[in-house]
Order: structure tokens, then sequence, then C-alpha cells
């Protein structure tokens, strides 16, 4: 592709989309420009690209139109879960380039389809793993893999929020769940940091958050006995960090996951306790900027469909051990890219743009 | 009890009777004396009377006559978790007062024995639970009762530590494993913080640590779809925070249940957090000076046996589920009593003293 940027559509306009994507292509413009989008909503077509200085804005109905419209060479899916599959398919069959929120899919068939997709119209496809571009979370992995707090043996996390009633998030319909939103960081944390994959799985649900589970506690088993275990929750305060306890030291992430506050490292070695900060960054251009170089260059981008699938297949067997009440196994999974310190970007933060009929998981804008 | 002063024999001189116990004593001067020691070995008992200024040694062939010998009124018993039982028993029955390290026992049946013994013995009984008079932990009760984090929905523990091989810890015969020695704190947390018992609980062991498990996964579900999980190692760095997560804030305590290092909170609300320090103190004395109060008023001493029970009836749970693969229910437990602010005692921190023929759980001095 001799093109020097890399024309995008934002595919689902809800929240994420309108405090992060939208504005993160003004950090990308070395190699990306937001070229359109697509939105059900008749304000949103009409103010965003005022708001952002685009020309293109389709319906649903006309994704296809804008899938051959020539305006766009990828799309950012930005949708709810359930429609993850679908529109990454239409996308790549007709040979636009996907970068496709995190999970991939609701199901590991779905996950083969996308990549499917993808060969058979020569499209790249990634997931939007954000925290594979950001500073804090790529230094922790490199804690565990430098031996400095001896030899990893335990991942603990707690993740929580406030969901209100009606979010996509606590609607089945829509792909919700726990798990869907928010425990797949745990479980791509606990991977990345130990450098493989679970072996056998356990899950346990508490309470409703509207149509899904409230709480989820979850053990992961890894080979040679690392144990990964986290609780994540629709009912509670914000908390969001994780902790590596290793045989030598443990390196505390809190917060871990966030993407609108500074991220802090707390490392213990001999009792002796170092805090470090990680300003607030803008961890969506980097996804944009890495993707595009990707599609420029003809590269093969990471985080890719195989880790996307790497955490559904995981997902998926924690509810079905939840719902049998019984520990699942896990079928052995060759995976050897792992995220490290040179696929770091950094852009400065953005300021959080007001919203357009769009609401946090909490219910604030 | 006319008397002013309760005369110990503390029972079993391993490593924590020599860095916290005997020591403590003199922290207790107003109620408690250290009258002798019950001890293996000869060492010992030419040593540490000269050491402390006590009169009395006696092995452990001799322990009814030291139990007849009018020397004493009540026993510490600090020996490995499988003679707690028979030492207590042996006690109560001669009317002579327990104040006996957790686990109480081994088993829900050895505890009721004890608390019979005691009854017949006329014996008052309590189960040594520092905690219960340290400030940091009966702070963090007292956050979660009062609604300042809004409703407690999670507790998330992790306590880890090497133990080398040999330790009683990680032997069998000794009454080893992760649980007795270091989950019965996590699990004393969750149910002092949450106010309430389990009604299931489930356990996931990994690897091994001399003859025992080297690491455990719990989740404790709480009325209410309250959720506690924890995980706990002998084979981690040294690590023992917890932290409880309510609607509105959470706590995070760490280290929480460190007797040789000041403890923390970081109490989040709202977004912002403020730390605060607890001194190191002296965590033994207080239970001195509390049970031989009790003694000598005829009072019934918390935590009594029935709170022993509570953790011991969920330990066996855990490792049942364990080995079983599935979740363990459990029978209503009624209990009212739990640990408040009004039971703090503060004494100042001891120096470390150097130790006889005893070993850290690490292998150091």
């Amino acid at each position: 592709m001799a093109k020097r940027v890399v024309r995008y559509a934002v595919v689902g306009c809800g929240h994420i989309a309108q405090v992060a994507v939208l504005p993160a292509f003004g950090n990308a413009r070395r190699n990306s420009r937001l070229a359109g989008i697509v939105s059900g909503d008749p304000l949103k077509r009409e103010a965003l690209p005022k708001k952002y200085g685009f020309e293109h804005a389709w319906s649903y109905e006309q994704y296809d139109d804008c899938l051959r419209s020539g305006e766009i060479d990828a799309v950012y899916i930005a949708l709810p879960n359930h429609l993850h599959c679908e529109y990454t398919e239409r996308a790549a069959r007709a040979g636009i380039h996907v970068l496709c929120e995190k999970p991939m899919a609701m199901s590991e068939e779905e996950c083969e389809r996308m990549a499917a997709a993808a060969r058979e119209g020569n499209a790249k496809l990634m997931i939007a793993y954000r925290l594979h571009f950001e500073r804090a979370n790529l230094e922790a992995i490199e804690v565990a893999r430098s031996g400095r707090i001896g030899e990893p043996r335990l991942f603990t996390s707690t993740f929580g929020m406030q969901v209100v009633p009606g979010n996509i998030r606590v609607r089945r319909d829509t792909g919700g769940g726990v798990l869907w939103d928010i425990g797949i960081y745990c479980i791509n944390a606990a991977r990345s940091l130990f450098g493989a994959e679970p072996v056998e799985v356990r899950a346990e649900t508490a309470g409703r958050a509207g149509e899904v589970e409230e709480s989820v506690s979850v053990v992961l088993r890894f080979p040679g006995d690392r144990m990964a275990s986290f609780t994540c929750s629709f009912g509670s305060a914000d908390i969001a960090e994780y902790r590596l306890v290793g045989t030598r030291g443990d390196l505390a992430v809190d917060p871990a996951y966030e993407y609108a506050k500074p991220l802090f490292h707390r490392l213990t070695l001999d009792g002796e306790t170092r805090e470090r900060r990680f300003a607030k960054r803008d961890q969506f251009a980097p996804e944009l900027l890495y993707f595009s170089d990707c599609i420029i260059q003809n590269r093969d981008p990471e985080p890719s469909a195989e880790e996307g699938l790497a955490d559904i297949r995981v997902i998926r067997a924690l509810y079905r051990s939840a719902e049998e009440g019984r520990p699942v196994e896990l079928e052995p999974f060759g995976r050897r890219e792992r995220p490290t310190l040179e696929q770091e970007i950094r852009r400065p933060a953005i300021d959080k743009p007001s919203v357009i009929h769009a609401q946090a998981p909490s219910g604030g804008s």
C-alpha cells in the first residue's frame, strides 16, 4: 500500500468512541485520519462531523456503502460486543482493515470467522488492547520477565465499577457480562505477565446487575503451579488494580487498567517499597498509529486475532465453569507473542470532550 | 478470683514464642507474669528462664506436674497446630486457663472437646487472634460498619511468604498447610469485615511446599451476594494485604496481617486516596492483658472458642472443596460477636530478641 495516511471510519459512536477514539485521531495525524463515522443516531451524524472536522456519516443501513465508498481504508469497531463479528467480517471481506475493540467476539467460532474474513479480504485485523502500548503495563511485563521479583508465582487482581441498569454491559442481547467487559483485562494481564496460557480455569458468580452477574471470582491455573485469581464486579466503587507476586518480591499496579488516570507501580523488594508514577496519556492514539503503520508497511498487527481468541476461549470456559460449578480444562493453545516495551507509544493525554447521547457505564457522561 | 496477677506458663518455645510471646510479658506487667515454660529442649529450659527472669521450666513429660504445680494460673499454647487440642484439654480439665494460638484445632470435633474441657474445668479459654486488639484492623472493621465506603461488596486478599522445607508449616504430622497457617487470617478478616459467616466456600490448591500445598486460592460466599476471595502461598515473597471494596469506595490495608511492621490504610473515596500509617506495636501483650483481666474479673473472653471454631469449620470445608473439586456449602452458624474498636489495647513495639534453636518460617532467625 502506497498510502501514507490511513482513512478510518469509527463504527459505533457510544461513550468510549466519543470520549476516547474520536479525539485520539488528533494525536495520530502522522498516519491516521478520521474520515467518517457509522452511527444509528441522526444527532451524532449531524454533530460529530462538525465537532471533529470530518466529512462522512453513515447509518448502519449504509454500512456497505461506507465500506465501498472509496473514502475509507479501515474501520474502528466500537460497537457492543455482540456486533463485533458481523461488522468485522463485512468490512474485512470488502478489503477494509479492521481495528476491533475487545472482547474480539462472543465465541471462538466467531473469532475464527473474523480471522478467516481478514485472510480472504486481504485485510489487516487487530484487536484493540490499549494496554499493549501503555508503559506502566509493559514495564510490569518487563519486571516479570527480568527476574527482579524472582519467579512470578501469583497474580491477583480486583477490577470493579458501578454499572447502571440498561447499560449495554448489563444486557444479555448486547453481549454484556462482567468477564466480557472487565474480566478480560485481568485475563489478558495474567497471560501477559506469566507469558503463558492457562490450563484450567474456574469461576463463581454472585448477584445480579441488570441481566448479568454482579460479581465474578476467578482462578486461572498456569503451567508450573502458577495461579492467577481475580474478582470483578459491576456493583462496586471504581477499583482497577493487580499485583504480581514473585519468589523474591512483588509489584502492585494500582490503578492498572484505567485510561483516564495516572497509573502507579509499587515495587517491593527485600521489604522496601518504591513507588513510581506513570503520567496519564492518550491510550487510543497509539493503537491507531501502530495499526496504520502495519497497514502502510504491510506488517501483521499484534495484538492479533489470535491474541483476541486467546482471551475469548478463557472467558467462555469461565462462564461454563460458573454454570456447571466445576473447574474447566483448556486445550493447549500455542501463543508465542507477548507484549514488550518496544511496543510503547507515547501520546499526550487528551481533554475529555463533552458527549452526545452517550452515558458512562456508571451513568454520568 | 482474687488474684491481681495471672501467672502463665508458655507451652512450646518455638520461633513465635521466643520472638513475640515471651518478650510480651514485659509489656503486660499490670496483670500478667511469665512464671514458666514447657519445652522439650534442655537448652531452652536452661537459657530462657535466665534470659527472662522466671523460675520454672518443665519438659513435656512434666506437663501435668506443671499444671498441678500451684505455680501457674494459665497457659499460653504456642505448640504446633496438631497439639492445640490435647494440651488445651489437659490444662482446662486441671482448672488452668488457656490462651491458645490459632488455628484453634484441626477439626470441629477437637474445638468442641476443648470448649467442653473449659466448661468442665471452669477454665477460661481464649483463641489468640492478635489482630482483634490491633488498631489498623479494628479501624478497618469500623470503616466497613460505618458505611463510609458504602455497602461492602468484595473482600480480596493476598497473603504469602516463603517457608523452608522441614518447617512445621509444611509438615502434615504437625498440622501444616497454607490455610491453617495463613489462610486463617484472611478468613477471619473477611468474616469480621462483613460481620457475617460464609454460606458456601471453594478452594483450589496448586504446587507443593514440603508435604503440603504451595498455594491456595479461595472464594467465600457471604449472604447478600458478597464475595471474599483470597490467595495464600508458602512459595512467594512476603505479602500480607487485603482490600475491602464497597459500593462507594474502598479500603486497602497493606500490610495488614504483620506484627513486625507498621501497618497502612489507603482509603479511597470519590477517587481520592488518603494514606494512614499505624505504628508497629506489640500485638501479643494486649492479648495477655485482656485475657488476664477476663480471668481476674471472671468475664468470658472474646475471641472465644466459638470464634476459633468459626474459622476451623471454614478451613475444613475449604480443604474438602479443594479435594473434591466442587463448592462446599456450610451450615448456618450463629455468631453475634465481632471485633470492635473498644477492644484496642496499645503497647509499644518490642525489640526482637535473639532466639535459641528456633527458625523463622523462611529459615532465618
